[in-house]
């Protein structure tokens, strides 16, 4: 259900980006419990003039490895389980990307259960 | 009104994906309510290892003919209403281009109707 | 905090590019007031069969200059304030970038505050 987008800057490898979706996935099972099988990544390159971002708004020191992940999900996690969400995805593209965690940025989006279909033409989490 | 992001793999024609869009409107048009002429679309097509999706969540099968359909829309509609949304488009898609509809994935993000300017500055849906 | 979404149609120049994503953060430091380092823009080009706007829906009448600017930011500003964004961003894009404000579309996708992580894995906005 998360439809997760994953922008970063152009040049990076294809194993480097593997890792990268590897670890927010296994981030996303590991604290919001979403199924291993539940997995829906678009990932995004840019070139340095399209990839704009500050780097060190509140004092987090960011480079070129940036990796901005916007998650669309749905709503009603609690607030300590989106922390945890933060911190494992970040703890997790250190370990398995080599990322620094000061170059993970996250944003979700949250949204009705209603509002996916997974196929088929269903809203398979309406109840 | 509603912004539609529609993301698919590389190499299909740009007769398939006209009518890939085509028939998302359509859907909008007929299930939604959305005037004709309402129509903002951004087509994006990915390189296999940057899209990726779960061939077989939910027990739905699906193919490198997957569709990733996000939908920005103003909040509102009846959870009967968004259920035919789904349905119309895995419908036509199948029907207009050809697809399995085992290869339409759709969410949609709801914002609030004052949450759109259509051009000259101007917040065109706010009452 | 704002993730800024900027989708327009290729060929435009660097120069051009820069100048729209100034602007739209001059109007986002001037209306909303965010903090002038908080910047993270994403630009993407199109070509024409993947980039579909009504060239008169509403009567505005747009052209291939068109920007389409998608911002998520967490959500409490007013009306007014919103409407005083979209505004700013269509006066700073036709004086400092030269569009047509018919040329200026903006959806918001409002989120909690507790949405952001800028890095390091933490949720600096959450209180």
């Amino acid at each position: 259900m998360p439809l997760v987008r994953i922008s970063l800057l152009a040049g990076k490898s294809e194993s480097h980006k593997q890792k990268v979706s590897e670890a927010i996935h296994r981030a996303l099972v590991e604290t919001i419990a979403i199924p291993a099988q539940d997995r829906f990544h678009i990932i995004t390159e840019h070139a340095p003039a399209d990839f704009i971002y500050d780097p060190q708004y509140l004092n987090i020191q960011r480079t070129g490895d940036l990796v901005i992940i916007q998650i669309a999900l749905s709503a009603g996690r609690t607030l300590e389980v989106r922390k945890a969400l933060y911190r494992r995805v970040a703890d997790l593209l250190h370990q398995e990307a080599g990322l620094r965690k000061e170059d993970v940025f996250i944003n979700l989006v949250e949204t009705a259960k209603e509002n996916w279909s997974f196929g088929t033409g269903e809203a398979q989490y309406a109840t």
